[in-house]
């Protein structure tokens, strides 16, 4: 088993076989591109100025130096490639060059507690799939009836949709409760203000690298080539203002208000050994969908919840291995209209619900769209989401002896702004 | 009646009192920043280095030397307001400074044919509305019923989707049909190929700067304090791929595959004069919705379909006052949760259907779904786009001797690539 000299427990997230990238800024510096190894961050862009990673194919003094991946992003599968490698031998226990010089070693590695960590992407598109088949059948249940659940669509093609790239935000920042219209169940008018359905989708998400010109399908046999990594994505959900809103052009304001993802993109070749197979799809999809080896991958997720009075209670456990469309499908269906992707651009799962109540990625389908409430120990009991309570997710592989692991990626809900605040002093505007 | 010493037919869409922006490319130069006026291209930049916009908030060097409007929308509208007002001055016959030095005027003005024009933003996020009722009504009966066509929510809020923003081209890019899955009529199953319903969507967009914060709504008093200027949109639809796709998340691979803008930016302050009251809202919206000045524009538009034998057919002639829910409307709706707007994106009006028939936005509306085929003089009919057909959207407010115009926004259709090229020799991985 390959050791590093940089020590990593057994339970860390981020082993030498793992090596997330991400974005992250020192203290009083400029951000910049680095790896996760044990309790560090390992600064790319100091590897770069000390001359150790010539002839991967980065920019000398630019890929690494930027404050996003995107340049990294858009150089393509063999320079991934070449970089993880020469990664994987620096850190190496046996490789004298970074173990022994001491020097470069204070520069190039900083304690993970010690930085701040940014988007790993400048997001140019987002795309939210609906590739469980579990939780698909749970909320067409509940926003439509049992008959009407599954859409006849659905086993045909991966239902997907544009979700809004400017309010994707990192680990740790907060999440206003939105405000927007919502129909009670006992009214023919909708109401406005805060809602008060506020829910987490559990998801796993890739950004994309190097993309495709538009007009030009990505064929499904290629489509893996244009994953740079995968992150946990939060896809925070309204669901009172999505019921009333989503008929006929789907979920808008219920979803724009924010969409949260972990800071570390775990390259696809860490993933490659927990590679199996999905479901059986059933019927066979069309020739442009079809793909040759398994297309799922076994990651381990939980959701846990902190209420307001620091409580915590694990919500859900369940796997990333359920879903029904991979991701090699879903790109190749975005793509065969010709639609081009960009380096950066984010795609995400969809909620990822397995087959047993215990695996469903959603407060909407865990209380059942509130009729059966969580209760915790101190005899408080959640339908939704509520003010001052914090999510986190957390995924991993479970390797021999170590774990491929995303960290995590948290949120903490701030109270609602009063209609006053929207309406009130700063609308100028309005009173002339 | 103001005028510039640049000569300016009474015909032309850009005379003094218009302005619009643009970013274009000279033969063998970099891309710059740019009005219209009458037949010329005057390069904002080459005003710059003269000095000629010092004081206005520009970055001297920068903010019009750049590849895209960005920047500037980014500076507000006391900078727009400022920069609009020099040029003008600039323009005006009376004043001597550009109208007699030679050597400026021959660096500064480019005729328009001689230059390639390109996309004004680089658009972050693109929003589609749907905010033409009878567009909605005529959509909702021909895909649903026409008990069925409005939705109980249509009324109470400016409905609207995240499109896709990668694939937004600036006029005169050809778009290729996209393949998808479409479900025939008399089949329960899908089948899979070129679309056989390809169809144009006659929208106004508008381009957003300087925007808001995360968590801040915009009240609609200010929303238009957010508005840098408006474009022409074809949102070139699939309309077999969309009936089959859309629900329930609204429509995806139907939209994505190109958008087309036309690539001059009106200002806002240019169409001031033109702007007139909407159609009454019943019920009365939300106070968030109030708006307290005339929301809509008296801008005329039509579409001309443009055959393979080149033979043109003016296919509709509506009007954007048509419109029922405004454009600070639809954008104090999109930010209500907090969604954060950034300069450069793009929101577009929806389809813009009038009462009449020969109002009607789309193929979809105009032919009512092929029902009732364009015919041509040559006796060619058109129920949709067909490949080598070229669609040329133009628009423009009717003014007392001129006319503000945007010019136009057209696009020809390529056929269809074919199964075997999206399977074939491209697709390597597939093979192994």
């Amino acid at each position: 088993m390959k050791q590093s000299f940089i020590s990593v427990s057994p339970e860390s997230h981020f082993p030498i076989q793992n090596l997330p990238y991400g974005i992250f800024q020192p203290k009083g510096s400029a951000t910049r591109a680095g790896v996760a190894i044990g309790e560090y961050v390992l600064d790319l862009s100091a590897l770069d100025e000390a001359g150790l990673l010539d002839g991967t194919g980065i920019t000398h003094g630019k890929t690494f130096h930027e404050p996003s991946l995107n340049a990294f992003m858009a150089l393509g599968k063999p320079v991934w490639k070449a970089v993880r490698e020469r990664l994987q031998h620096l850190l190496n226990a046996e490789t004298p060059v970074l173990r022994d010089d001491e020097a470069l070693r204070t520069r190039a590695f900083f304690p993970l507690h010690e930085v701040k960590m940014k988007l790993p992407a400048e997001i140019g598109d987002y795309t939210d799939f609906y590739a469980s088949k579990e939780h698909a059948t749970n909320v067409g249940t509940m926003f439509r009836s049992k008959e009407n659940a599954l859409m006849p669509n659905w086993t045909h093609l991966p239902v997907g949709y544009h979700g809004r790239a400017s309010s994707v935000v990192p680990s740790g920042t907060a999440v206003r409760r939105p405000l927007g219209q919502r129909k009670p169940k006992d009214s023919d008018t909708p109401v406005f203000g805060p809602s008060i359905q506020l829910d987490f989708e559990l998801e796993i998400g890739w950004l994309i690298g190097p993309g495709n010109a538009q007009g030009e399908p990505v064929p499904i046999g290629e489509a893996e080539n244009h994953v740079f990594g995968l992150v946990l994505v939060n896809d925070w959900s309204a669901r009172d203002i999505q019921a009333w809103e989503y008929v006929p052009l789907g979920p808008f304001l219920a979803k724009n208000f924010a969409t949260s993802i972990s800071p570390w993109v775990v390259p696809l070749e860490a993933l490659e050994p927990f590679r199996e197979k999905g479901p059986a799809q059933e019927p066979v999809p069309f020739p442009y969908l079809q793909q040759r080896h398994p297309g799922g991958f076994n990651i381990q997720l939980k959701v846990d919840l902190t209420c307001d009075d620091g409580e915590t209670i694990c919500v859900t456990e369940t796997n990333f291995k359920h879903m029904y469309w991979s991701i090699a499908q879903q790109i190749a269906h975005h793509t065969i209209t010709g639609c081009n992707m960009r380096p950066g651009d984010l795609h995400a799962s969809g909620t990822i619900s397995g087959p047993e109540p215990h695996e469903r990625g959603s407060m909407l389908e865990i209380t059942w769209r509130g009729a059966e409430p969580v209760t915790l120990q101190s005899g408080k009991t959640r339908s939704w989401v509520e003010d001052g309570d914090t999510v986190t997710m957390s995924g991993w592989c479970e390797g021999d002896g170590f774990k491929i692991g995303f960290g995590e990626v948290s949120g903490t809900v701030l109270p609602a702004y009063s209609e006053a605040h929207i309406l009130g002093e700063k609308q100028e505007g309005i009173r002339t």
